[in-house]
Order: structure tokens, then C-alpha cells, then sequence
């Protein structure tokens, strides 16, 4: 598997965006994001995905240049129209929109619809941190989904993620990013692209059966039993809250940022967390348990190391990326310093 | 076991509640709070645990007639001190005030701490179905509890609840109130009360060990794998921001309402969740699978029972009660008409 450095990758989707039309922050939002995300370890919402979204723009069908319309606001509240814009920068703007409320009346929540994909979750609610502000955005309501109900074998639900920061002192900040099914549908295609076999339990094939085989998926299972499908219909409500486009039903996002400082002092508030991260750290292991890792840690133990050595990307990616590079008139060749990789 | 109609239970619960020195208003709330927890199948939070409210009021741990203490305001949050008393009449004075909140500003969160038992904790949210608002309530932030993190075999957590209510058009309202342990701690005291065992993954005993034995419960196991550990580090860390008391290290509560009508109209809001609740139950289902539930349905199902054929109450339970009567100076047959019961 060909690796390349961040920075280089980073430079391969800014200059791909660019040529496909995007303006220049489009393209520095959605490259670094993108990138983020492989940094993370996240692939499957990383580079893997930017050939789609290129070629959704060269269909017309992800609008560029689009700010979210306000349809409704309160001082605490507002709902935003996406106007089917990129959805990394429309997530971007809910989340900062919501931050600005927070700041005002203490908590902030604001909705989102008609968006295309937003990515990796997570990389929202991370916007409040700095604000000292705990960060949360949920996607739901699209009754299109491929995620079967706890005990069902039809595809129902998106994968319905729900994703959290907390903001600590000295250690690392605790970073939820979860979807609702067993994986992230992403992970499917990820391991699709690689030729790899997925975990039974994952999903099922068109005929309701287990399979192994990310080709043959046709429903993807629910994670956490009847508690699971309890978050995982929190979610979806949260997410048709946020839709009033009602013929749609492609559901939409809530983002939320609530304010430290109104409820408690922000000091004692990461100490406390901290203290908490220390203690769960500590704990006595069960026996097999190496290690016992807090929400965020292995997105940043994979960042770490892959700054360092490099973030590893399939062939077929690969391909892809050189393909819908030619689409939009460009010689990849021309951005890597990775010469032997750049055949 | 003896079965009780739910008005005669209430009746007992009110008037030892009264013996005990409650107001008149304080009695009503708890007993009728306590008894809907029997009706909804949570005995573990019913009238078992009256006992032990009623030896806290003696012992003035627990104090009567209180209403928390607004300690910081802002339009749309508040911060409350309960000041140790009744936490079933906190609890709802901390979730009517986030409702007013949101009637105003769109959404309301309120956080809760110096507070006693607050009972079952779905109570709540429900509060917030007839003004056409979406209700929270989340417990957490005590390292003093007995719920294990996943991979851990020490006790850490409390139990961190979450409780969720979804208003509905036609159908019945989704009703989320789950620990995030594998079972509620009243669970397994309910299975001690019977006698009975319980299954193998709930509990761990004090060198370690997994055992079926209620009595032997050293540590509860979390729900949910590594996605479970995120919700409850959420939920345990909205308790830390719900405590600015940090010696006690107790946790608190948040209570959120938010404010359907902000986002879009109620009535469509409620026909899509109607929808979504008929496309779930609608589902083709896995093999062996009867019935798939929507949260919620297990408690009304419940109820609609025991209102017909009355709540059956432990043996141990029902002497529990006979004896804290007697330690008001209550005879708990005057209330009785299940007169063979009474004895």
C-alpha cells in the first residue's frame, strides 16, 4: 500500500478540490478535514471519499460556494438550510453558529438540513474545545438509511452518529465519534477497497443472512443490543428535528455547544476531568485487557504515529483519486515529492 | 408473592411518607412517583426503596421541605443546589425550570447537585412530553459508584443514567430510561429481595470473579463495549459539570428540554416520529425475534398489566414496609382494603 505524508495528501485533495471549482477556503476546509480524518485513523472518512463528493460537484448535485440559509432563530436556537452545499462547510458554520449562542445564553443548538456529507463527525463538536465548551453533534431521521432496528433485518436508520468533545486540562480531550451501527459504513467500503473481510455481525447479505463479504452487504446491524437501538432512536428523532423537508427524508444534524462557565468554573471543571480520565487509566484490568482507552485515544495515538510514518492509502484509492484527478484536468505528479509513488 | 392494587400501594406509601413528617404536597409527588415506577416495571425503583427514603428522613440526611437554591441563571441554563433534599421534588422543580427555559429561548438545561435519590430517573424527561418538548435527564459524575469501565474490573461510575421522551401524535410517547450498566442497580437489589439469580455478566464479586449471586455484588459490568464506555464517560461527565461540590464527589444532574416548535412545526415533527415508530415495528424481523419494541413499550405494556391485575410486591419488601411503618408509629392496616394481604 502506497503511504504518503499529510501534508502531501493534503496538497493532492486541495489541488483536486480546486480544479473541480471550489473556492480557496473550500478547499483548505474540506483538504484539512479530509486529512484530519485519515490522521485519526478514520479512512473511511478521509481521502477515500473526495472522488465522490468531485464527482457529485461535476453532477451539480453538491453546490459549491454555498452559505446555510437561517430559517428560524432564537437566542438560544437556530435551523439552517444547507442548500445542498458542501456539508463540511455547513456542518462547520451550525457548529460556530452554535458556539456564538453558547457564549450568549449558555448553551447554543443548532439545526441542519439539506446538506450533503459532512464527513467525519467528530471534527464539529472538536470547534467548541477551544471555547471551553463541550461539543456535540448527532446525524439522524433519514428513514433511507442501510442500518437495520435491534431485532430487525431490513435497512431502516442511517448509521445515526452521534459525536462529543469535553474539554480537559492536562491530558488529552475525551472525543466520542460513534455511528450506531456495529461499523460505520464507511469501514465497510474501506475494507471493500482493500479486498478484506469484515467481522460476522456486521452486516447482512440481500436474502437477511450473515456474511463476511463487505460486497454482499445489503443491511448493516445495529450496535448494543435493545440500550443500543435506544441511542440509536435518540439520534434518529434528534435528526427529524432537525428536517421540516419532509418528502426528503434524508434527515439532518443537530449540533450543540454548551458553556462551561455558566454552569461551573472551567478550571475545576477539566481537573475534575482529568482526574476522571486518571482514575478510568488506572483501573484493574479484567483478565486479556491490555490497556484501557478513553474516547479519542486511539484517534490520537493513530495521529501520532502516522505523522511520524506516514498515512498508508489502498491502491484502488489510489486509483480512484488519479482517476477523478485526470476528470478534472489535472497530473497528480505535479503535487508529490513522493516521486516513486506518484506512477 | 402479595399483589397489590396500584391506589392501595400509593395509599401506603403516602401516608408513611406523611407519618414520617413529609408535607402533604411532598408525600403525593413521591408516593404517585414511586408506585408509577411499579406500574412501568421498575421495581427497582418503586416502592422498595420507601424504607430507605423514609430511615434517611430520620436520620436528617435526607431533609424535608426543600426547594433547591438557584446558584447561576442565564436565559436558557440554570444551576441548582438541592441542599440534600427530597430529589424526586428537585428533580422536578430542575426539569419544570429547564422548561420554561425553552418555552423562552428555544432550549433549557438545568444541572442539579446536593441532591438525594431522585427515583427513576425517566420521570423527568416525561415532564416535558405536554409542552411539545423533547426532554433529557442524565446522571453521572461520582467516582464513588459500583459500575465498572469496559476492559476494568474495579468499581468506578455510578450507574449515569440517561432518560429521553419523544412526543408522539398517535402513537404512544418513546420513553428512554436506561443505565448505562449492563443492569440498574435496584435490578439486582430486586433479585436479592426474590432470591433469585442473576444473569452471568451483570456482576463481579469482591476478588473479581464473574457470579450469578446478587449478594455477592462487588462491582456492576458496563454496557455496550467500547461505544457503551463513551456513553457513560458522557453521561459521568455531564455529572461533573451538574457538581461544583467537588469533596463530595457525588455527581449530580442535567435536565434539558428543547423546544420542538423552534425547529419546525410540532404536528409534522409528531407524524414523522409516528412514522418512524411504524416503519420500526413494521420491520422484517431476524430469526427467533417476536416482537421488536420501541422504547418505552415495555413500560406501558407493563403498566396497562398492572393496572388490571395489580403490582406484585416481594415478601421482603412488604415486611420492609410493615417495619418502617411501625417506626413512625403507622399500622399499615388501616390503609389496606386487600385485607388478607394486610396481615
Amino acid at each position: 500500500m502506497p503511504v504518503f505524508k499529510a501534508e502531501e495528501l493534503e496538497r493532492v485533495a486541495f489541488n483536486i478540490l480546486k480544479a473541480a471549482g471550489t473556492q480557496e477556503y473550500e478547499a483548505k476546509i474540506v483538504s484539512e478535514n479530509l486529512i484530519k480524518s485519515n490522521l485519526y485513523g478514520h479512512d473511511s472518512h478521509g481521502i477515500i471519499n473526495l472522488p465522490r463528493y468531485i464527482r457529485s460537484i461535476l453532477k451539480g448535485e453538491l453546490k459549491l460556494g454555498i452559505k446555510a440559509k437561517v430559517v428560524n432563530e432564537t437566542p438560544s436556537t437556530a435551523v439552517l438550510d444547507g442548500g445542498f452545499g458542501f456539508g463540511f462547510l455547513l456542518g462547520k458554520q451550525a457548529m460556530e453558529m452554535a458556539i456564538e449562542k453558547a457564549k450568549k445564553t449558555g448553551i447554543g443548538m443548532v439545526s441542519l438540513f439539506n446538506t450533503t456529507h459532512t464527513g467525519r463527525v467528530g471534527e464539529y463538536p472538536e470547534l467548541a474545545l477551544k471555547h471551553n465548551m463541550i461539543g456535540f453533534a448527532i446525524g439522524g431521521g433519514s428513514l433511507k438509511g442501510s442500518v437495520a432496528v435491534f431485532g430487525g433485518a431490513t435497512k431502516i436508520f442511517g448509521t445515526n452518529p452521534l459525536s462529543v468533545s469535553i474539554p480537559t486540562l492536562n491530558e488529552r480531550p475525551i472525543l466520542v465519534d460513534m455511528a450506531t451501527s456495529v461499523a460505520a459504513g464507511g469501514k465497510i467500503r474501506v475494507a471493500q477497497a482493500r479486498g478484506e473481510k469484515v467481522p460476522l455481525g456486521w452486516i447482512l447479505d440481500s436474502e437477511g443472512r450473515q456474511t463476511t463479504d463487505p460486497a454482499q452487504r445489503e443491511v448493516m446491524l445495529p450496535w448494543g443490543g435493545y440500550k443500543g437501538a435506544a441511542i440509536q432512536i435518540i439520534n434518529h428523532t434528534l435528526g427529524i428535528l432537525a428536517c421540516p423537508a419532509r418528502d426528503e427524508k434524508r434527515g439532518g444534524f443537530i449540533f450543540m455547544a454548551i458553556n462551561i462557565d455558566v454552569f461551573r468554573s472551567v478550571d475545576e471543571f477539566k481537573e475534575d476531568v482529568d482526574e476522571l480520565i486518571r482514575t478510568v487509566k488506572a483501573s484493574k484490568k479484567m483478565p486479556g485487557v491490555k490497556d484501557i482507552l478513553i474516547a479519542g485515544e486511539p484517534e490520537y495515538n493513530t495521529r501520532e504515529k502516522r505523522l511520524k510514518e506516514g498515512i498508508p492509502i489502498e491502491e484502488e484509492t489510489w486509483k480512484d483519486l488519479k482517476s477523478v484527478a485526470e476528470e478534472v484536468g489535472l497530473d497528480l505528479k505535479k503535487f508529490l515529492k513522493t516521486k516513486d509513488l506518484s506512477s
